[in-house]
């Protein structure tokens, strides 16, 4: 990494050093708005995206104001060499699911169920972090086979398939009756895990669930209203990964113990990018791709 | 009233002294179930309900236990004489606003805008609460020239008619184009107003709304997840009056200025009451109807 | 006030329309640091302060990044002319107290008492909002006899001497034995006032008390933990005035009935700035004195 | 364990089943006062404590309103034969320190940093529960051998002895410069330990710690204003385990990896209990000692 002459180091509010390891946020947040000035940059009204609205980072060398970067020098504890950037390489989207199930769920307290529906690669993640934060079950509602071995490996400590089990039934089953803290919608079909969700809520003894949305789609959700007021439960929709700590945090959680790398099922070099980026779409064996510079 | 020996005034944290006048909420919670035991009345496994599931206040005296008694003691400065108790009888109501705007909605903060849809007894009592709690604009919307009248005079700025007007265009017209932080939704007719709600939150730009839905209705909300991701918005639901301070805090908010006794449109004896339960179901001119002992 | 092309106003999400009223904040806020990366720009490392580290705006035309400009287009409901200015003079200082009372001090409960110490323009304009924001009372405590008098224009409920009046026994009678949800040291000699302050919190029977520290001293303050602990109690420092959505809060608030203007004890021209400074540092009658350009 | 015929087990919200193992609050909290019923029992006002101002458990049999009753079941996954009465006996003293560092201090996000001062029962318990919350590093400050020993056993990542060693130095070093998002004061020094626990805040990068004060101690604490103003910092005072759905957290926990056992360092039979007794009030090498009936 090269470092521009004012870059500030957040790490250590002073200028980077040489040799620093670093990651980068992928969304440019203007930090001029009226959701940025208010310290929500997740919802920036001049956000440019990394890849999307400008050059991305398939390249040998890509430049990124400082205000993006965050260090990797502490997972120098755990990860060596070119592991170090594999490492790097999964921060941002454990950071997606960590701004859904902590900055906006809110978290769960230690001894609390979490139930996390779909198996890609923000629901695995989700998966490593409700464990990290100490729920006492982390249930991984996943039909793919690969996908739920995948989970298991990031910890979840129950699997359901939800073509194949009755969905509610498992979860009350796991969790002694009570049902879950904090359920997130990770599948990208609200409309069809939805009423399962609903049902686990009323039908447990937990109030004050929280349903995170973190997938996009643009189905309506059916939505029962009495079912939120009578146990008490709220709805809250997440995007982003910016902001709020995030970054910094899960890359603490990673030196300390939360590995996140099994998420890489596969690298490739950078010739090899385009092919792969159609092959995701389709692969549902395939978590996440990395691709490595020699 | 007549206290038991043992019977403790919250107000006083001793014995009640003779002429205390006081109220009771309606919720008999058991104070042992594991919502209770959490902190949370309103959810109680073993609910008894006066009036519903035990015998009701429309008697000369009724039996309740000191847990759910309130002093009314402060309100002596504002209400004489009978007034006190007619002030007295809206104490529940306005709870049960307080515990869906403030407890469950979150509040707002001095300057925020509030939109409160459906002017019945709940949705009235949230406008003089969103008011008294410093909001900028307290947006009612309510179709029916009488409870719009009423909305007025519980201290609304601005009236929606939804039937004749559109709700976005003056919800952010009033707004300078920000929408609200917070949305009642006190319709019971939550598949109709939904779209109104969402188009503003997604046409405003204020980030972080909380629709707070009080009124109970069986029909499903076809919720956008999308709406509630881009715009960092929450959806809560709400019952109950009980616990969280909210009964003392309504009483101290009437006694410093929030006059709630124009939800009382009509006072009837004892012996007027049936007629005017049955009324009520379909008369929408009275708001509410208090029985006055004589 | 000009613009410049890459400006964005806030209140718009565009570019400015000519002659947009605006204030400005006084911190500027790196944007790129740590804290300001995470959204607390109050806490930015890299900090520069107009009038402290870079020239101040006692001059007719001063140059700041539009990040840092609010549009005052909102109190043009309410005030006309020059006296718009005037009150834009005052958004910076009731921002501090906002930031205090309510982002730090959690704010209150429409019902709930507070009590502001120390009758400085950060305390009186903390008056104001705590009855903004719906305080059944809303205690002042302050010797000076002319800022106790500017104290009951802002809002006060009530004011106590507390050089010749007991703080304690005024606080519980005035709130029915309560005490007050929200203590402001706004005294500089936290030293001094602290023992009433723990007095009325150990006396009084509201438990989840929070006191908020928001002028600067450099006395140590004698904190008896049990009281916090059996009280339920809480202290939080306060400092800036910057994010959270305080100033655009502020500015509604101020267009919506909460007047700050008598704040303003004096007017001058630039050149009478020096000597007024200099006034400022002795004289407790005057409480902000503003510069006119004419 | 005989249960009356109106008690209801809070796990199945129905009567409890012949054999079911549980354990018991020691605060008998009203249920009728205003804390109370505003959600916060370990501030009841009419507050009776098991073993204090009523007959403790040092007996065979014991009678407890069901209220105060949490079942253990949920520990014979892990539990087998008197083990799981061992564990049982040790949810009191965890339940404190949870309420501490969890419902009063806020807990920590996953990769925070937590600094626990005092190595006794609740201090060791607040090792375990930060470590099952995520802490990224949990440094316990005790300079006693055994104490530390078990500190380790506890989970701590990092042990400094306050009088051999630099606080603030191994903190922030320990930390990456940084310091901790939450410091628990459970040594009963406050004054003692108070200039560390500044410092470290003070030089640390980090903003917005809590200070949680568990332990009690009628010295003054001589606090900065200044350093809880400048690094956006709070304190609290904790007291009690009742309430906030903290016991059966703190089972499940349990039941899920989180091993107090090793809290327990000697188990005596009924008749050595006084002798015991007498001994922990000057003996630091044991933590807790266990009464077992055979």
């Amino acid at each position: 990494m090269e470092a521009g002459k004012q870059a500030i180091n957040k790490r250590t509010g002073k200028k980077f050093e040489e040799g620093e390891a670093v990651t980068a946020e992928e969304m440019f947040w203007c930090a001029s708005c009226r959701p940025c000035a208010d310290g929500y940059p997740n919802h920036c009204e001049k956000l440019q995206e990394l890849g999307f609205s400008c050059d991305g980072a398939f390249a040998e060398y890509v430049k990124v104001d400082s205000r993006y970067i965050w260090s990797l020098e502490e997972l120098k504890r755990v990860y060596k060499g070119d592991d170090l950037f594999l490492a790097g390489s999964v921060v941002e989207p454990t950071s997606v699911a960590y701004n859904a199930v902590i900055e906006r769920g809110g978290g769960i307290r230690p001894g609390d169920n979490a139930v996390i529906l779909g198996g890609g690669p923000i629901g695995l993640a989700a998966v490593a972090i409700m464990k990290k934060a100490g729920a006492s079950n982390v249930i991984l509602s996943e039909p793919s086979e690969p996908r739920a071995k995948l989970g298991k490996l990031m910890g979840a400590d129950h699997i359901i398939n939800p073509l194949k089990e009755n969905f509610t039934e498992r979860v009350l089953d796991i969790t002694g009756g009570l049902g879950a803290k904090l359920y997130l919608e990770a599948t990208g079909l609200p409309d069809k895990v939805w009423a399962d969700i609903e049902q686990s809520i009323w039908e447990g003894k937990m109030i004050n669930s929280t349903v995170v949305i973190v997938a996009r789609s643009d189905k309506k959700i059916p939505v029962t209203g009495e079912v939120f007021q009578v146990r008490r439960a709220s709805i809250v929709g997440s995007q982003g990964h910016s902001g709020h700590g995030t970054f910094p945090r899960v890359i603490s959680s990673m030196a300390s113990g939360m590995d996140m790398t099994p998420l890489i099922t596969k690298k490739v070099t950078l010739d090899k990018v385009p092919e792969n980026i159609v092959l995701l779409r389709t692969d549902r064996t395939e978590c996440k791709i990395t691709c490595e510079f020699k």
